[in-house]
């Protein structure tokens, strides 16, 4: 029985010019935090993230939501999350306040997230192993599909998720092999070109074949420079990844991206504002083959279905720790495999809940094991921080969600 | 000079029933209330709306907005406000937190109102007054036009001005005759069907031509008997709108929007979740010619050029207590005008504030002057409460917006 909520106010400074963009020059990595404590002595341990100013607000919505679960069960409540997570989505008042997006919805990650580390940490296992082990009708029962009946409703996402049972044992493997990271740190936005070239040598020396470099200078030179940097240093076969986090225009998006088609770029992220659906759709089809991923600021799965109905998007970066938590991040994870879309999700958790999350998708769903974003910045202060080894994360076996801090 | 910022959390609970739609069943009317303290006396007051629970974080984060507006001149201020929007709404840590929509937004819309009450109470008129008498380019420096680039620049919606001052005068007359209301409280949803009978005699005699009843219910025949009930006790020359405060999925939407054809509504509003763009647009193909009516929930003009693009949308229900505030309520009605769509604004405010925007609409924009919203029941906590007289709105003559309230 949940006896206790603690919410906690956690902000990290980071070292000069580390986590810029080029709309974000200078975050403060933070977490609203959600404990759930337990009459058995176990915390469960949720995030969300932001970037410090107003993580206090999400803070509060958090203890709106997390009260609520007080002198309940976890095994209860997780029978059927699904319920529950459209109940405390849907207040009814409070969600003039969204609905489902902005404050209140990261709030609501960090609760659902609390919840589910409880139920892995009450079973004693890690998160993806419970995950895996639950039946299709048990993942169901925690998952909510309201409003997106008209592409998959709950009885449709039971069968491909059967469906995808074949091929599993071997997919399995992965557990033992690691799923590979890709390095989200060599070209922060206010880096040097002299430390963005120095970082892609250390990177690939690491053993990471893949890594992202960010871009959306007020001169488009600059991005082009540095992009061949990157791309030179690197050598042709690994993957490069641009990320414009939300700089450009739609016209400057068509000009720029055309451009930086020389370096051959794996995908272009957030080229553009994250609610403009339809311009993503003529964005994608005006540099098409490259291709675009988007997500880290889509709050919900009903823009996410818009974003699959269009095409417009290679790669899907849902975030548990921005859409309403691991419940919802599972029924993105649903949709995009329905639509043939890879889930890379941006990681404002630092992959601490995602390397769970991933494995799943990958060995329950059938989705590609492609790579999951690493960002190296907070690892001190998490107690089982995030273990990386030739590139690759190392399955994590402490049970729980990987997210508990030093406090 | 601004010397002292307020910022009030104001709640009004309602009589029972009154506000009740499918959603929200028992809402607290309620506003985040910036007030902007000037050295000369003056006080700018903005609001922004919210149903009760959270309003404290609206307020929360309207300080952190209105802080930085301390020691600044309104004129100043004013002069390029389209710069200071952009700034105050791209706040590098903030802007995590939406970007551009839910508590955040809500709150900028709260800061920037108070910014137009101030202004115009300076300038000793109404804010509709002070509106129609800018010139075109005063208009466009106090907007931001960001993320619109492909649909409307600043220089194209320049232009749609100075094209819309033909017959300017002739739709000036509008200032003495009154900006048409329509009541929406003749059938909240909790409303027995005798008192929606009753209501809606009340409100032809009272002078009203159009009026709206909530619906949504669990069971669709009560939907439709009580839409009937409205035309038969209505007429068949009042036009009668149906808003489902979106309750429906969207399979469900299409089969009862046909079912209530049969009465002929003049909209149906919000049949389903306001982040579903493309759903809308599926939905207005399948019940045309019925129209559509949304936007109450829309946090931005980015979703709104989105609506606009898919051509779902056969009004445009803008509220300027939910987008970021007078300034993105005329960007949007720019949008609308290019793309031929009404604009019947939500009123959050209970029209103390849009009875002066869709003055500035009609007059300046060339906008049709269809119909305001009429929501009575706040009027006691007005210091000018909207004055209707036989279903027309009375143009308000004190200066500023409107939105003093007695506290």
């Amino acid at each position: 029985m949940i006896k206790e909520i603690k919410i906690r106010d956690a902000r990290f400074p980071l070292a000069k010019g580390a986590g810029s963009d080029a709309i974000h020059r200078d975050p403060v990595y933070s977490y609203a935090v959600t404990e759930l404590q337990d009459d058995s002595g176990l915390t469960g341990t949720g995030l969300a993230f932001t970037l410090g100013e107003g993580n206090d607000l999400v803070c509060k919505a958090a203890r709106f939501y997390a009260e609520r679960l007080i002198k309940l069960d976890i095994e209860d409540l997780m029978f059927d999350f699904g319920r529950v997570f459209n109940e405390l989505s849907n207040e009814q008042q409070f969600r003039w306040l969204g609905p489902h997006k902005g404050v209140v919805h990261l709030a609501l990650a960090s609760v659902t997230n609390a919840c589910y580390d409880l139920w892995a940490k009450k079973r004693g296992v890690p998160l993806w192993k419970l995950l895996i082990d639950l039946s299709p009708e048990e993942i169901m029962s925690t998952l909510d599909f309201s409003y997106l009946e008209d592409e998959l409703t709950k009885e449709q996402a039971l069968q491909l998720m059967k469906d995808n049972s074949a091929g599993r044992t071997a997919r399995e493997s992965i557990i033992n092999s690691g799923y590979p990271g890709y390095d989200t740190s060599i070209g922060w936005f206010n880096y040097s070109d002299e430390k963005v070239r120095e970082n892609t040598k250390i990177a690939v020396a690491n053993g990471f074949n893949a890594m992202k470099l960010k871009v959306g200078s007020e001169d488009a030179m600059r991005d082009i420079r540095r992009a061949h940097i990157v791309r030179e240093a690197a050598g042709k076969d690994v993957k490069v990844m641009l990320d414009a986090n939300q700089q450009w225009t739609l016209p400057q998006a068509i000009k720029i991206c055309k451009q930086l088609q020389t370096m051959d770029p794996y995908w272009i992220e957030e080229p553009t504002h994250p609610d403009d659906i339809l311009g993503h759709k003529t964005l994608a089809d005006a540099i098409a083959p490259t291709k675009l991923a988007l997500g880290e600021h889509v709050p919900n799965r009903i823009i996410f279905k818009n974003y699959l109905q269009t095409g417009c998007a290679g790669f899907m970066q849902v975030d548990a720790v921005r859409v309403g938590g691991v419940s919802e991040f599972i029924t993105i994870s649903l949709l995009c495999r329905k639509f043939g879309v890879p889930v890379v999700p941006h990681v404002g958790d630092m992959g601490q809940l995602h390397q769970h999350l991933v494995l799943f998708n990958h060995i329950a769903l059938g989705h590609e094991a492609l790579f999951l974003e690493h960002i190296p910045h907070l690892q001190q202060h998490f107690i089982n921080p995030v273990k990386i080894e030739n590139g690759v994360y190392v399955t994590p076996q402490e049970a729980g969600s990987s997210c508990d801090l030093k406090l």
